[in-house]
């Protein structure tokens, strides 16, 4: 044995609505001697993505749910401590699904070496990562802005919706980005370089969303649905484009009574030649990835496009950070930095 | 003045729900002489199709309500009475937008002149006409079978529906019709050629259904909204294609109080990668209709499509055959001979 505990967040209880803390539960295990041809790791950084909620509920999606007493999902950057790995050394930074644990071990699957010296190695989670490539696929190949049209996103100061933003007006497209509270309407605004930015905490939200859109919506990136999506749905033009992504209002929603919304939404997809279309991002990796890390990489050097992390100290307090980035209390990418055990 | 009387129905208020007869008027007005440069019509078949429910609603869609007092819309199969138009000669046959009119003077512009020599002058109104494009370009530019995917439409003997499931097969998918009633369901199989029939009306619909697409679904043509949508929003496949041409199960519903729908709905276009993509045929004629034209002709010819129609006798029999199509109580396409005034 290597005498090193692995500290764990594990699902304690399938969440009903928002989760809580005691939902989750804190396991300190031994970790396992290196496997024959695997991998030991350290994790440095855990991505918190509002998709994990979504894998706490014991219901069919396009990934399978976490069981009952079982590590939390997620991406790691981790550290090799120690390989039997040919591709791979002690001393190495990766890219990993170790979850919610701050050491594991690995037969080498699905891992990715990162080159420290391309940037900051947090950015392989976010704005180089699946969140960066998130936006630039459903934008891109789904949304398709035109210049000139008028493409509109939620959760605007998030990893997702920032870039979004960032590469519609590089696309040369009027953006509008939605967001909570002022601060973050004002990164929006100042630091995004959207055109508008819009509250939606406001009580008049609706028209203010209105005003901000007076040519209608030509691509909505929708990753909230619930309110926003009623709000959006009167200002889409016709041909509008929907790219799907996430639905963060309604993953901790229980059904509700009513009234039934879903006629109305299918009357503005005929009467309007809306197209909605979900997707996971990896659905377009293996194509469009390397012209993903050239856009997105070439816009960082040059400035024109910025980013935001929201990095928490300690695997102790993933529960609260992901709780509330579920909340919308996140500002950029939410990250936990996972501490040498003590 | 000719001498000729036009009898005209005309929408007398505005229907709540499921029109009634009394939503309709008779008016018989004198036919103006031929306008310069114009044409005077007869009407020999007026077609009546689903889309008509929504314009005798006061709410914005992709075409203006009818006003109380006019004359109800649609497209009719005319013989040119007089011309003063150079394109037209008395006697020409044409296909035209008069609307529920027995008569109608035109300054030409919208007509199309038929050869009656390509086959029966009723096509044009049906099969090679506008709902027969409609089936061709929601299922072959936005559903895209390919060879073994699973097609499934409703109001699958009609005449949208019937060419959706016709064209499918010949493009090498499973074919399954959803249809009300046993003689229906038999047609479906035995003469359009599907390979399952589902009857809605059945109280273990979804069971069929479910049982009818062992493989899930692949394309889903909606035209009927509703309870069918709901039965196949479980079965359709990740990246099933759904072109949503109509939804006559909700033009004349109210909006219900509940449950809420949607969010089931938006969470099944997330994970399983959904396209939804509403259309007008229209947005496809310039670029696809000699294409499809040539298809289905071909395919009428060689007999590996059918179609059928339901002719009623007399427009004052417009309203009832009407209402009846918006129950499901038509069968193939309906039309409406315009037998000459009395």
């Amino acid at each position: 044995m290597n005498g090193i505990k692995a500290r764990q967040i594990v699902l304690a209880s399938r969440p009903k609505g928002e989760p809580r803390l005691t939902d989750f539960r804190l396991q300190i295990v031994p970790l396992p001697p290196c496997p024959l041809g695997g991998l030991l790791l350290r994790g440095l950084y855990l991505s918190l993505d509002p998709y994990m909620r979504g894998r706490m509920d014991d219901r069919k999606s396009y990934a399978r749910p976490v069981a009952v007493g079982e590590v939390m999902p997620g991406e790691t950057v981790s550290e090799v401590l120690e390989s039997d790995h040919p591709a791979y050394a002690a001393g190495d930074i990766v890219l990993a699904k170790t979850g919610w644990t701050t050491h594991a071990t690995s037969d080498g699957a699905g891992l990715r070496k990162l080159d420290p010296a391309l940037g900051p190695i947090t950015t392989a989670l976010g704005v180089l990562g699946m969140p960066g490539f998130t936006a630039y696929a459903g934008l891109n190949l789904i949304g398709k802005p035109k210049p000139g049209e008028t493409v509109v996103v939620a959760a605007a100061s998030g990893p997702v919706g920032s870039l979004v933003g960032q590469l519609a007006r590089l696309a040369g497209a009027r953006t509008v980005g939605i967001a909570g509270g002022a601060d973050k309407c004002r990164y929006v605004l100042e630091d995004l370089k959207f055109n508008a930015a819009v509250d939606h905490r406001a009580l008049n939200f609706t028209e203010q969303l209105h005003a901000a859109c007076p040519d209608g919506i030509d691509v909505y990136f929708e990753n909230v649905g619930g309110a926003v999506w009623q709000a959006v749905l009167p200002l889409l033009n016709t041909f509008a484009r929907v790219p799907v992504c996430g639905l963060i209002a309604q993953y901790s929603r229980a059904p509700t009574d009513g009234p039934d919304l879903l006629p109305a939404t299918l009357r503005a997809i005929l009467t309007k030649s809306l197209t909605l279309r979900g997707f996971i991002n990896h659905e377009f990796a293996e194509q469009h990835y390397p012209a993903f890390l050239k856009a997105v990489s070439q816009g960082l050097t040059d400035g024109s496009i910025v980013y935001r992390e929201d990095v928490y100290d300690g695997l102790e307090n993933a529960t609260k950070a992901f709780i509330g980035m579920l909340r919308g209390e996140n500002f950029g990418k939410v990250l936990v930095r996972l501490l040498p055990a003590v």
